[in-house]
């Protein structure tokens, strides 16, 4: 089960994540459910750059099933961190989000894991098919081959 | 991969959460992150009370290498939950944790995951042994048989 | 400004927050800002218990228009810690709460501070004036005199 | 007690902070106590670029003594804001920093607040004179005239 740390060239999504001097716990490095704070950010400005959600306004919204991470090397604030984003998988409802978090100009993954969205309808809460229009988009991020 | 959720059974060590306003998020929601610092908590507990953790004078530090957690019902502040802890593999260094996160009043899981420690000095940060001492408390949270 | 730290007998309005491992910053004290969550969660609290405030369904929504807070005495996780409320004042549409935090088992408070709500119409976002019903129930945490 | 929205122009350090998916609170705007973390990170960014704190090694401290902030207009996740620094005085051993927050391409601040540190002795936690050396670096923070 553990992984090997990916590339920045596994990703084609890349955001910058200015650290912040609380994230950093009692030891000094980044605590471990920040990362997952920084999943959610770089997830969401994906689907938000890309028109596929409007907070508050749209009529899908992704709900959280699954997520994980594996801590390869220590990250402190205050460096810039990057978040690369890929996708793993595309099912009806369902998508599995891979996200690789890379300290300051550094090549191979500090961290890695993954957070897997279900679609659901914003009122009734009950699964939405994904559309062909993000199924399309999505598909941009699934590795090659 | 998909988990069955636990019962308030399997787990001998619970501790009460009281949400904050802020763990919900913008779906009126626990954020999915929030879970992973009840997670830090419910460990943390644990080590203090049995006097395996002297925050700030401990020679030996637990580091996070690996989480993940399965969401099967969302929680919202206000409501008080409770955390349940067991013990998943004691390693030579490492010990596996696995925590429960019960809504309340609620016997089944509302989500479950766990949290790898590798435990290590803390100033050279080289894994350390577990003590036989520590062994034998964490062995009291593994699962019979 | 400097104030001198309330009584919990100043404090009509008490709940318990429990501290979390994340709380505590680089120097194993609660960070300043985690704070402002807990006035955050003792004023909401109420609000719910009292049927002022029904998340996602209220049609006037509180926004914090002011904050502040002096800190006296470090807290640190894992100690429970009480919030104590009061209000300072009640306007057309504002309410002044005033919030002391007082560490396990002491009454003398180890920060305090107050937190300015403006209410407003939930669609508009224009101030809506403060029902005769929550007058009453605010004007019970007034000082007394 | 109302102030006045300040200008960019006020403040001569500045900075950019990512927001974050969770700092949007369950009304869709930027939680208040968020706006704290921002202020830390502004500060000891400050701080650590002037190298006049290097986190784990300094042997003078910033303990947080009183913090405030007023709010003029919301912020929301996923903009870009800014925070700008200004000293507004400098003690014996104590050091006023006010912070501004901007929101993205604003020129008028949506925020703005002060940060009282109190230096000290990292190991008695008794209060330390502050440097002629920082003295300096902090002047050129002062507001003219």
């Amino acid at each position: 089960m553990k992984m090997t740390p990916h590339s920045v060239d596994d990703y084609q999504y890349m955001i910058d994540i200015h650290t912040r001097w609380n994230d950093n716990d009692v030891y000094g490095h980044i605590n471990n459910a920040v990362y997952y704070t920084w999943f959610d950010t770089c997830v969401n400005n994906f689907l938000i750059e890309n028109d596929l959600l409007d907070i508050g306004n749209s009529k899908t919204i992704g709900l959280v099933v699954d997520t994980g991470c594996q801590y390869f090397v220590p990250l402190s604030y205050p460096e810039t961190v990057q978040t690369g984003l890929r996708v793993g998988r595309i099912g009806n409802s369902s998508v599995r989000y891979e996200i690789a978090v890379f300290g300051e100009g550094e090549k191979m993954a500090a961290a890695q894991g993954h957070f897997v969205h279900v679609y659901v309808d914003e009122k009734t809460r009950k699964p939405a098919a994904i559309s062909a229009h993000m199924q399309d988009i999505l598909s941009k991020l699934l590795p090659p081959g």
